[in-house]
């Protein structure tokens, strides 16, 4: 195996173990050590991979971010070409969810790294320039779809963009068990609803009403 | 002051202790340890307000509870007697998202018992109980609007309930500046809007259109 190959599946292989490090013992027990006892290698050797707790750390959310990515896309290549808007923004908020393990390791693993954000510096620009990014994709497709006359114009595509992104709200929700997961795929369905038919509810003459 | 009065301020001022190391340090540090130097006391003198660590952030987490439920009471005062529905629902969405110090406090507590309830069943069941009563209330309150025709009778009320809950997702957008404050408050205002002004909407022939 190329060099390349294997040091980045080392660090995927410790970015795995970190996850379920947070999953299983939570990130009081996030240290260097104890993931790389989880990893089934040394302190030493963890650390020829990364240098610091926070290296560690950033390359495990950036996988994390990868894997999200990845499983969105696959759920939009089952959509065939040319999907409506209203779809890919349904597959794109359920896969955010932690609807199964792969979701779960990941949506847990953002929140462990929120909680990081708020003294440290370094982890809140990347984690904010991660999610902004995600954003600004949710927004052109906002845009485009008002263009193309599936979302009224009157709504305000910044606005109807951030209610979207606050969707994400329904993880802790699910993982505490305070709401269902069909429940929440329910509400989410139900805003995208009303987000996409807004087009044609404005124009009364046409109603069946 | 009464001993039992005296023993309630000092686990609160330990609670408040263990919020700062929360806020400004991270839950990596939460250990006794640690809340006892940021409280000015002994590792033993804590012990002797709480047996455990789950025990002093099961309190702390209630204690968050509490404050954001008295904040909420003292602005819901403000808006005077029979307060409308969406006047009720937009005090209370926005006292629980970080826009100032005490809610930033209460929400990053919040956050940290989140993650401390998924591998933990105690915390789980508690924080999952608090959530579960808080969402039972805004169901009373949805439902009683649409009793009183402020929402629209084809409205689901659980499914507007929880959309309502999953709006607290601004908390993470907003504590990583991905989302403004301000912004945060507008697309919550439009969310309610739309809510509250289906009532009217669904009447055709009154429109001014």
């Amino acid at each position: 195996m190329p060099k390349q190959v294997d040091h980045r599946r080392r660090r995927e292989t410790i970015a795995r173990a970190l996850w379920r490090v947070v999953e299983q013992r939570g990130v009081t027990q996030l240290t260097m050590r104890v993931v790389a006892q989880e990893a089934g290698m040394s302190l030493g050797q963890l650390q020829h991979y990364f240098a610091s707790r926070t290296a560690m750390l950033s390359f495990a959310m950036d996988f994390a971010s990868e894997q999200t990515s990845a499983r969105i896309r696959r759920g939009l290549e089952k959509l065939g070409e040319r999907p409506h808007p209203r779809d890919v923004l349904q597959v794109t908020l359920a896969e955010m969810l932690p609807l199964h393990a792969d979701a779960r390791a990941t949506s847990r693993m953002s929140a462990a790294y929120a909680l990081e954000a708020l003294h440290d510096d370094a982890v809140h620009e990347q984690a904010r320039h991660g999610i902004a990014q995600g954003r600004t994709l949710v927004e052109q497709l906002v845009r485009q779809a008002i263009a193309d006359g599936h979302i009224d114009t009157d709504r305000d595509p910044a606005t109807e963009t951030n209610l979207l992104l606050a969707l994400t709200g329904f993880t802790p929700l699910i993982e505490l068990d305070v709401i269902e997961p069909q429940d929440a795929l329910t509400a989410i369905d139900a805003h995208l609803d009303r987000l996409f038919r807004s087009a044609v509810e404005r124009r009364p003459h046409f109603s069946v009403e």
